[in-house]
């Protein structure tokens, strides 16, 4: 009997220990929208397949592959894949993401399924797809999965070498990967028992059907199917290799041999669950590819962030576990498979084997010890739940596997079809990803207009690296041009000099005054004599006099004629009861516009609204609001381009001030402002005008940041009548911000997405 | 009898009504040490004298012009011209600036004087010299004055303007300048009594004599001689040319009517003692020029600015006064130069006439009723006493005229000979200039390393603006290329992002870091039980241990092998004893040098030892200190390259850690530190080490900016031996500065000006 006992682990001491660079890529087929293969090229607005690091295709043209670089946390490589996910399922036009591992409707004859198209540069990667179309036939070829790339810190490969009884830092790596390969071989039937996703297939995929499999209408399923595509009728080799696992010299020299054999064309043919992947040119150990991961159709990405966290558990407790026997004899090699199969077959309704081809009884038991033994293995003070969270599941499906998704999916399918149910899930995806189009998941602590810069990355095949991530600085790599970016709009492209000249209102306002541009000139003052012998000099002209800081519009006087000097002092003495410093400067009438500047060109203009709501005759404000802040674009704290609409004491009191309160009813079409002020910050509006202003402000603003010499500005200008022409007295320059958000403009409350991001990315020479 | 009632003016309601531009003009004659005209080219290091808007030359290639800008104030005026004075005396070799209005040992024959040399471009101004040599004689041509142009503020005028019954502000402004021309031309006998300067001239220059004076040795005087330069043996036409002030067209015929006459070559040859400027394309007056200042050679720049008072005084009572009668008659005219020339001649030692021309028995009640006229209209609250130290000044010499210093002039000049003397005084003038050559006089707010950019920009003739004072905001121009820099060093040759870098420690080390660089990779902690956890990852290695801010060396811990781990975790307890966040950096061994990068150069190196004395055996730590704060470069509040030692609380706290006080006396050679910390702001010496340092660390520095992308640094940098080559074990880069200071490396305390001014404006492209 096998013993439970092969699963103990010391407790880990410090979180440091359970630390790892951690890497994606995914497989998807794109469908039509009758859930026929796509057999169109790759989208061309995905960039070069061929450069792109994070979008590319793997054996057919319509087979999308997306691949994150490693990050530090199975959260990040999942919200980061996640996040690719969305940028494809947005950029394929009417084209969908197919949700499983097992293909759609696919062409009769197996020519027809297109091979991969690199042209010229490609010529290698075609010869080598030829190959395994000859070999293993297309459609074999299009079952589609996830790898999951990871390598321990190089401060725990430190520990563990220290610890070794190795001299050399080499050897002991591949020694240790190897102990790993082996102990993940021997008990990989253990994870795929808990995450197989692949239940069902299609009929024009398995015509010639398979013999565990049975059809039902397009479905080919059985009563227990668990994970077609590792079975026996997935994706594999033709025939099971039995390698030599005893020294690393040995291991490549039995892979090796297979090649010289001719049983494989090269060592990426051999489809084991489990790769240890090395550098291209130091052949030093760079990660282990994890391969046994099925695309799950119940969650949009086609991946469970529980199953990486299992997977990395599975990983650590190789990594850490003594080895019983660092022997892995054929026969062992041989009933890993078998169990492999068996699972993937049936899941938990078949016989396991031991090492001594016994019936295994106590599988349950062995799948709970494994999860106690990396429960205890975890350090107490995680910093995520993720971990604990996963075993708890796990834990639970043990005990009740029908509980495993798989049986709901082989209803559905059964119930539905198999094209209608899963296309009908990628239907309901792509509008989420339509949704969600403004997040990096993963990176949601990044502000906003970075988190849209990344995507547009992403979709462009721009290798960043987050430098500084708490300060949103980002280093942007593409055909060896490197740029350096600090959210979103701080870059190269801007001076020093450029930025402090907009920095300083002083400056701005002398330099824009030179050039002929309208600012409110005026003056400041801290000496209420002073201020008041000033009537002469602002006589006869519409000023507005106020304090330095405004609070709640308090101390601000208009004055259109000032041609009262009486007037003029009362206003001086109300602006000095509100602060020591105040300012006057000419009134200029109208709306406040921010017009985005990036090189010569006005990319956005949006108009700010305050926090509103607008009566329907029945609801009262407080649920208007409610209402208002289901919009998904809505959140708190900054993470999306508009705040959620506060019912607190600031907003309180300035209902008050209009006589109203919470629970009061507007009439149908009623605006009510909620805010004074229209900050978005404070659930204001963001509404577009961007086509719907007088061409000569577009032009005072690129005047303005040619005069600035400045080459991306987000220019706050006060507009009198959007549709007149811009003169003397009708505009003028309030402020030019040297970071401006991108957001805003890209998913204003209403009109439309100003594409800013990309903007950016194309003056940047992306 | 005249009567004093003609001064009587209306006090002034508020410091705006004395506001005004005030712009300065000097010529001073190069000479050579022997106190002969110097006969070489106008110096090289001065810039293109036709294009250089602060330095030219006048008449004569020998004759050097200084000229301000219009500036808000007087003391500005004279400080930027005193500034100008420093920066030319400095940039002539061995040359003198003569001090005097008359001049030195001139060349027996006229036609050895050089005229101005402007080459093909200034023809013109060529034709119209040989035309005053021929005219006047070239050696007359050489007496050398100040013109001191004024304007009122356009609030001042348009607050006259309104109180006029003009109903046009052209015309308006032509009345008023011609009263204030007609005021002027009557009492300018006035301000000549209190200010005339010229009272001795060289035989050389006067060798067939005039008639008021008589030879005495070298020199040419007269008993109670004032003003040789604006007497009849002066610069003046060969006639008194009587105009037409009734009317602006009646005043500008007049002079059209000389020119066509023949009597002069153009308006500019009228030498009026004041002249109206107009603008040269529009016609508008700009200001008005007052001619009749003399140099002063007992003071440096030759100009007191007491003066500059007194006739800006004048100006405003010309202004607000109200004249008895608007004719100013050919007799009138004729009493104003006859008492102009009997002043000129003898001071106060004359009967002038009233225009009735009768004899004035009361020039000193005259003086007296103008001097209390202005100090009674003068505002109360005037943000400056220089008027009112002015005023009291010429109040005391009208009271005793013998305390002119025209007294003194030829009282010396007769005693040691008239070009011993002012050679003597040129002398020691040209030493100040030297010890004081880092300061902008008038412009003192300024930060220093700003103030040496604008002298550099006065050498080259780059015109600048100051945009924004307070913030040491410059924008300079010229050949139509403008650039914007912030306190020095901030420019647009730097961009945003690099800026960005420099200013984030962890893009800093991470960028520096891939690029080959050393720098204290390291990292922070706040939670003691990480950081204790860390032991593996650091040990073996030389580290620092030390609280994020430092103080005083409070919670450091050197651990030079780091091989016991008890140590180590003592030093980290011993570092979160003193803040919250710790840092664990490699440590490197040495001494910290500021590498300053422009462009592709490093341009100089500094060590900064702290505030120190070294004994003599004999004086007290605090005589010690009083005696190093002696150098001029030493000062206070950063307007000096250097700040004096301070004996306060920290310092004394220093002394106590070492046992000493500030009484006690060290052995000669003993070097004693007053401070632990090296900054220059308390007292710190700066040590220039530019060419002393191995070669590898320079371009270890340029490798750091180019990997930043940046062009201007201060890169700090530990070194351990700087004779050695640079290794990955030896240096570190700590920080890299993106405001560095210049005035460390152009005034250190030990060392070579490495001129920073100079290669700022170079890689600037002026």
């Amino acid at each position: 009997m096998m013993d439970t006992s092969v699963f103990t682990l010391p407790q880990a001491t410090s979180p440091f220990q359970i630390e790892g660079l951690f890497g994606l890529e995914k497989e998807n087929l794109r469908v039509n929208p009758d859930g026929t293969l796509a057999l169109t090229p790759h989208p061309k607005a995905l960039g070069d397949k061929l450069k792109n690091p994070y979008i590319t295709v793997d054996f057919s043209e319509s087979q999308l592959e997306m691949i994150t670089p490693p990050l530090p946390s199975i959260e990040q490589a999942h919200g980061f894949l996640s996040t690719i996910h969305e940028v494809v399922s947005a950029n394929i036009g009417e084209e969908l993401l197919w949700p499983s591992s097992m293909p759609p409707i696919l062409p009769e004859a197996e020519d027809e399924v297109p091979l991969a198209n690199f042209g010229q540069a490609g010529k290698d990667f075609e010869a080598y797809r030829n190959h395994l179309s000859t070999a293993y036939g297309r459609k074999k070829q299009l079952i589609s999965g996830i790898h999951f790339n990871i390598s321990p810190t190089e401060a725990m490969l430190q520990q563990l070498f220290e610890q070794s009884d190795h001299k050399d830092r080499e050897t002991f790596e591949q020694a240790l990967y190897l102990k790993v390969m082996r102990q993940m071989m021997r008990y990989r039937w253990i994870p795929l028992m808990l995450t197989g996703n692949s239940p069902v297939a299609h009929h024009s995929f398995l015509n010639n059907g398979c013999d565990m499999l049975t059809a039902k209408g397009d479905t080919h399923t059985h009563e227990h199917s668990h994970s077609i595509r590792t079975s026996i009728c997935g994706y594999k080799n033709k025939e099971e290799f039995f390698l030599n696992y005893s020294s690393w010299k040995q291991y490549k020299s039995s892979i090796q041999a297979l090649i010289q054999q001719g049983k494989l064309k090269a060592e990426k043919e051999l489809y084991l669950p489990f790769r240890i992947k090395q550098q291209p040119k130091t052949n030093r150990i760079s990660h282990l590819e994890i391969r046994i991961l099925d695309l799950n159709p119940t969650v949009d990405m086609g991946l469970q962030l529980r199953d990486l966290a299992l997977y990395h558990l599975f990983f650590l407790w190789a990594l850490y576990s003594e080895e019983q026997n660092a022997q892995f004899t054929q026969a062992e090699q041989f009933v890993a498979y078998r169990n492999q199969y068996q699972v993937a077959c049936c899941g938990t309704h078949v016989e396991l084997w031991d090492a001594q081809e016994q019936v295994m009884a106590n599988q349950k038991e062995l799948v709970g010890a494994f999860l106690q033994a990396v429960k205890n293995f975890l350090p107490k003070d995680l910093p995520t739940s993720t971990y604990h969270q996963a075993i708890a599941y796990f834990e639970q499906l043990n005990d009740k596997p029908e509980g495993n998704i798989t049986h709901k999916i082989r209803q559905e399918a059964q119930k539905q079809g198999f094209i209608d149910y899963h296309l009908n899930l990628a239907k309901t995806y792509r509008q989420q990803a339509h949704q969600h189009g403004f997040q990096f998941k993963g990176l949601e602590e990044l502000e906003l207009s970075t988190q849209l810069m990344l995507r547009e990355a992403i979709k462009r095949g721009i290798t960043f690296e987050l430098i500084d991530p708490a300060a949103n600085f980002v280093k942007f790599t593409k055909d060896g041009k490197t740029e350096f970016v600090q959210q979103a709009t701080k870059t190269s492209l801007d001076t020093y000099s450029g930025v402090l000249m907009m920095e300083n209102k002083v400056v701005t306002k002398k330099v824009l005054h030179q050039a002929g541009v309208q600012v409110p000139l005026g003056a400041d003052f801290d000496d209420p004599k002073r201020a008041k012998q000033a009537f002469a000099r602002f006589a006869n002209q519409p000023i507005v006099i106020k304090p330095k800081s405004t609070n709640f519009g308090l101390g601000i006087s208009i004055l259109k004629e000032n041609n009262e000097e009486a007037l003029f002092l009362e206003a001086i003495e109300a602006a000095f009861n509100e602060d020591d410093t105040i300012l006057i400067e000419p009134f200029i009438a109208g709306r406040e516009f921010r017009i985005f500047v990036i090189g010569e060109e006005v990319v956005g203009i949006l108009h700010r609204v305050p926090a509103n709501v607008v009566g329907d005759g029945n609801s009262t404000i407080a649920t208007l609001v409610e209402k208002k802040n289901l919009d998904p674009l809505r959140g708190v704290g900054y993470r999306t381009p508009l705040e959620k609409i506060r019912l607190g004491a600031p907003e309180k009191l300035f209902l008050a001030t209009q006589g109203l309160t919470f629970e009061d009813v507007p009439k149908a079409g009623e605006v009510v402002f909620i805010r004074e002020n229209s900050n978005i910050s404070t659930g204001g509006d963001s509404i577009d005008f961007t086509d719907d202003i007088h061409p000569s402000y577009k032009q005072i603003a690129l005047d303005a940041a040619k005069a600035m010499g400045v080459k991306i500005t987000g220019l706050d200008m006060m507009i009198q009548e959007i549709d007149q022409p811009a003169t003397a007295q009708n505009y003028s320059v309030i402020e030019m911000n040297f970071n401006p958000a991108i957001h805003i403009h890209c998913h204003p409350y209403k009109g439309k997405n100003r594409h800013l991001d990309a903007k950016m990315m194309d003056i940047l020479g992306f």
